[in-house]
């Protein structure tokens, strides 16, 4: 597959500190792959601004799209858009669309505190991405997607990007299972990768109380090569029933 | 804090297609957390050697410890073992120990086959860690801790592995919650971050509906110390109130 690759960065303290469990990755997962973007990485970091800084410029140079959850906040441990503009050599101030989005979202009555301006401090050179649920916007700049990490905020954020990004052909997939452990088919599996290098054949055993079993996957991007492939899996399935 | 440190390297094609939700990261980043290792970085990438290879050599230099999940079964898309030996240049072998564990788990009357054998395959100089669950072992090698990826085996692993691990002083928490969002305790946070620099004082807004509010999470090694910061929180708290 050549389709475009993709990382997502995602920052914050409480992800390694085991307090929260990470949420959003999977989300982005499933939603890149439908688009035929093929997701490679993702690193969790610290709120850290020279772990962030390199962190970004490592993805931003490997793969087509970075996605980013978390840090954009008000707080003293918001650091990502700093971070991301230290990744970038730019400069990063408040914008005037930030604001007024800002403005929009706490009522056009309310003056902005500035904990508000805090987060209207976009990078130079930089393009919004709204946030229809609090209003602090998210950004991309070259090839790197900033966005919240609220889970709410960081999907209706992440909505609104996809359909701006370089896709790819659809990636599709089919799963069958065995109820016999991997052992047992791995050397058929191992034959039929080889024989149909353009697709991707995952075994994933479970144990499930005392029963071990194993899920096949088969993903690629021609469906008739993934029929074909699910076809010789169950004959190996009758075979070792 | 200069507690030890730990990366986990998490091995899967499945996590990055959205196939599967990560699961063992964040149970080991709270085992980790209680011993005082402090976790500085998640990182997932897919079956591929030379990504592996890469990413090992790269945690292994910067933490104390590196602990990776998945790609030990015995299939074409296990290449996890490989990847350890080809990062610290040494051979893999089926080893005699291994063999016994496996010998062990399937029986004593029975004959391994190739893929029972391709499990007790270890890195050169590497100490084995006990699977209780299914007997293919995991292993450690300099300070790569090489586990399983289906849960309940990592977790087995993990709790095997844990006491063995050079260890920290334990890091402490104390939450407290606010019915406000973040921006309204922004500027005494970044006060009380200021003067109590050996803390580290987390804020994480929620959005629960249409409320919004933020938990303050303060984390160190002395509880005293904690227990003053959180004194000044609830003073905070009453005076927004």
């Amino acid at each position: 597959m050549t389709n475009p690759t993709a990382a997502m960065l995602v920052i914050g303290d409480e992800i390694l500190s085991g307090r929260t469990r990470e949420a959003n990755a999977h989300y982005a997962a499933g939603q890149l792959g439908r688009l035929g973007i093929d997701l490679r990485e993702i690193r969790v970091v610290p709120d850290d601004h020279a772990v962030i800084v390199d962190a970004l410029n490592a993805l931003r140079a490997a793969h087509t799209h970075v996605l980013t959850s978390g840090g954009i906040g008000p707080t003293h441990d918001d650091i990502t858009a700093d971070a991301v503009a230290g990744a970038f050599g730019v400069g990063v101030d408040v914008r005037d669309d930030a604001r007024a989005a800002l403005q929009a979202a706490v009522g056009t009555g309310r003056v902005l505190t500035p904990e508000h301006l805090r987060m209207a401090r976009i990078p130079h050179g930089a393009d919004l991405i709204v946030n229809p649920i609090s209003g602090a916007p998210g950004f991309s700049i070259g090839n790197v997607h900033v966005m919240a990490g609220v889970p709410a905020i960081f999907v209706a954020m992440l909505d609104a990007l996809l359909p701006t990004l370089e896709a790819g052909l659809p990636v599709r997939s089919r799963e069958l299972r065995f109820d016999v452990g991997e052992g047992r088919i791995a050397a058929p599996l191992r034959e039929l990768a080889l024989e149909l290098p353009d697709l991707n054949i995952g075994s994933y055993p479970f144990h499930d109380g005392m029963v071990f079993g194993t899920n096949i996957v088969v993903r690629g991007t021609d469906a008739s090569r993934i029929d074909q492939a699910i076809e010789r899996l169950e004959a190996t399935r009758r075979a070792v029933a």
